[in-house]
């Protein structure tokens, strides 16, 4: 009953055909300028800016109050400082606006009691608001921004945020990555609606196959933990939970007020919901990119291929600390390898070490790569190397008929690497700056893949 | 006595005044033009390939043998295929060359056997050997280089390297970061000299201030602990210790062929000697980056300086996690601060959340910056931001007098990133694309200050 009516709820909210952006500027500097001039670059249509000391902002007719916009608005911005909030809630609840963003900071004078006074105007009125202190919704098909300019075409990545920085820093980062996102929402400090309401919401989107959440504190935890249980089954969710410690809750609450709850039952809640856990916007790109880019693997075994010999020897032991197994290739795979590496300082074991031979005839690569997908007894390749154009798409075209993540470490200067990073992800390969980070995001695409086994038997 | 005599004993060889390449080569794609080539680029002048079958290589002058060298030679490295090492060894030893480097892989037939008698022939010359399986030795002042081509001014940072790939991507990453290095060596399989005689050497080395070392296996554990625990009350020793599992163990001994040791023993070991411990390549960076550029705090307490919110409310469980202390601001620091950031979704508690004004307005945070570093209370600040030149600038401008550890953790893309990334590595600040790993390296950064002060009474 409650599924349905979020789905409901919240659908044109994401999909709304009408836009108000109350507060809207065409002064430099001013935050209602910014969303002016990211809704007009995204090419949406039907948006009203509402301001009494305006006629027209960046050339579209403005309006001095809500209830003179002439046709029946889904979304409506609220960008107005904190003592102007509450009247602007009223004008949109009185037209029946369906959602109501608070991107404003604060509410003003009268605190929490103010607060409640405007979620229940909202609610009366069958409105329902996002914020307050947020960036509101990003989703390319609506033509919905975000600040920093995230990529307009449409994925299949959801994010659901307390913080609109990260979500708009992630959707920017990603999306240069090649990542292509249905849905992010930023839902600040959530005085209506919460960051459980949008993972029902994105858990039943149809359009949604991972879900990214950046999470304080959650008010209804037994809600959260069997949604995120159920959903985990279909689509992986990817939690950095903050406020972890007793520091970090308290920077919470400064930050959007959030209650964090105790380390001890997140974690094990968020291990038992199947959830994969990360501590920073790095590692949860980190994870994205696996997940986004390979498939699942079967079990938990790693094939490590390398040039430089040191960086994987001491992978090893990151793989094992982080529960993956070193895959003991079959007598054929090695003899395979034997005769197209050098015998002198190489290795045919895992890691598979062509020395400074595959750095010169990078082509090494790809046939070790075909050899070490074709061997049952592997589950997953880690490709250590340094990069250059040759090596990129000698890994891409062995790549492309792997049905085994592959994840790749390039160890350089960056800037001589960039080139490589554009190959690799053009060819829809994960690539990481350093082995360890590439066999976290392998380890925890395992894990999820184990628990996905194990909560959907066949 | 034994310190005295490692340090004659290798004092000529990493200062060599004439250097023999035995064999050396013209053709293209063999790893003896290679190292021609990187000499001649160094611009060492007593430089004397051998090789039976020319008579000169990239216009130098060529020898048939060894002996065949008109004058004393400090240093040879040995570049030819397994069967003829020995042979070349022996002519070594004949001339009283004082430094042999086999870089050769392995060593053909005969194997163990035949590594002892080389060891034996080199040893009764007085003649030294460092490898077999290495790069040998990297030394600015020295003009020797290293094939990667890592930075030829000298500086204060040594390496040294049971893996070649490691010390050779270690020194171009870094010196691409702005680091110079004083001395590395790639010891290899350590048929003779160790990396602990290495580390002796360079802790009594005055231009080497600060140590790194990759190590799969030590051979004389309890003299390496002594030394360790010596050098780190003077110089930081940076140590990434692998085959710490048994998996990785095996993996070195495919590798190096070392003895790895219990991890318990290791880990107590290094932890009771000071030791900055790392995992990764990329963490050696990251910890060597906050050692070079930054002076060591005088405590745990961080102070955080953020415009977006949400990275910054995380990286406060990773700093409690990781042994840091979130400083309680003074009341006088939140007062000044409060003048100057805006009223509205901002705190003046730390992490000191700037929100959006700082990233319009980035000379608020040199302000902030000026602030914290005058608080009593605060031992080191992590600045966290969005990068733009106006910002990088800034933070250099106000980091410059202070004397306080700073890092900055920049979120944005990578290549938009670049320009930051050079103008706060000129400036002397450690750079991160993620709080995390700022945040890891201040930690690590205070664990070993802790130490010193604990080693040093005044």
């Amino acid at each position: 009953m409650i599924k349905k009516d979020i789905v409901s709820e919240l659908h044109p909210i994401f999909h709304p055909k009408a836009v108000a952006l109350i507060g809207a500027s065409g002064a430099r500097g001013k935050v209602g300028r910014m969303f002016m001039e990211r809704f007009l670059e995204a090419g949406f249509e039907a948006l009203y800016p509402i301001n009494p000391r305006e006629n027209e902002i960046l050339g579209v007719k403005a309006y001095p109050t809500v209830g003179d916009v002439p046709v029946k608005l889904d979304l409506a911005l609220i960008l107005v400082p904190p003592a102007a909030v509450k009247s602007a809630v009223n004008e949109c609840a009185e037209c029946g606006v369906k959602g109501i963003v608070i991107i404003t900071g604060d509410m003003g004078a009268g605190g929490e009691g103010n607060v409640r006074d405007i979620v229940r105007i909202a609610r009366d009125a069958g409105s329902r608001i996002i914020g307050p202190n947020c960036l509101g919704i990003y989703c390319p098909t609506s033509k919905l921004p975000f600040p920093m300019r995230p990529s307009m075409e449409s994925g299949s990545v959801s994010v659901v945020s307390q913080s609109g920085s990260f979500a708009d820093l992630l959707t920017l980062i990603a999306s240069r990555n090649g990542v292509r996102f249905s849905k992010a929402v930023s839902c600040g400090n959530e005085c209506d609606l919460t960051a459980t309401d949008f993972l029902e919401y994105l858990g039943n989107d149809p359009e949604t196959e991972i879900i990214i959440a950046y999470l304080e504190g959650i008010k209804d935890g037994r809600r959260f933990y069997h949604l995120a249980k159920d959903i985990s089954r279909k689509k992986p969710i990817i939690v950095w939970k903050c406020g972890a410690t007793a520091e970090g809750s308290k920077a919470a609450a400064s930050h959007t007020g959030a209650l964090t709850g105790s380390r001890a039952i997140w974690k094990a809640a968020l291990m038992g919901a199947g959830v994969i856990s990360v501590k920073s916007l790095e590692e949860t790109l980190d994870c994205l990119y696996v997940l986004y880019y390979q498939p699942l693997p079967s079990g938990r075994r790693v094939a490590i291929a390398t040039g430089p010999g040191g960086p994987a020897v001491g992978t090893v032991d990151t793989c094992v600390d982080l529960g993956l197994e070193i895959a003991h290739l079959s007598r054929e795979t090695k003899e395979k390898i034997h005769k197209i590496i050098p015998p002198s300082g190489t290795s045919v074991e895992n890691p598979v070490d062509m020395s400074i031979a595959a750095i010169v005839a990078p082509q090494m690569y790809g046939d070790v790569i075909r050899i070490l997908e074709q061997d049952d007894n592997v589950d997953m390749l880690l490709i250590i190397g340094t990069g250059g154009e040759e090596f990129s798409k000698t890994v891409c075209e062995a790549a492309r008929g792997c049905k085994k993540p592959l994840a790749v470490a390039l160890i350089n200067p960056i800037e001589s690497l960039l080139p490589d990073y554009k190959i690799l992800t053009d060819g829809k390969i994960p690539v990481f700056s350093d082995p360890l980070r590439a066999v976290n995001s392998l380890a925890k695409g395992a894990e999820y893949a184990s628990f996905r086994r194990r909560s959907s038997p066949k």
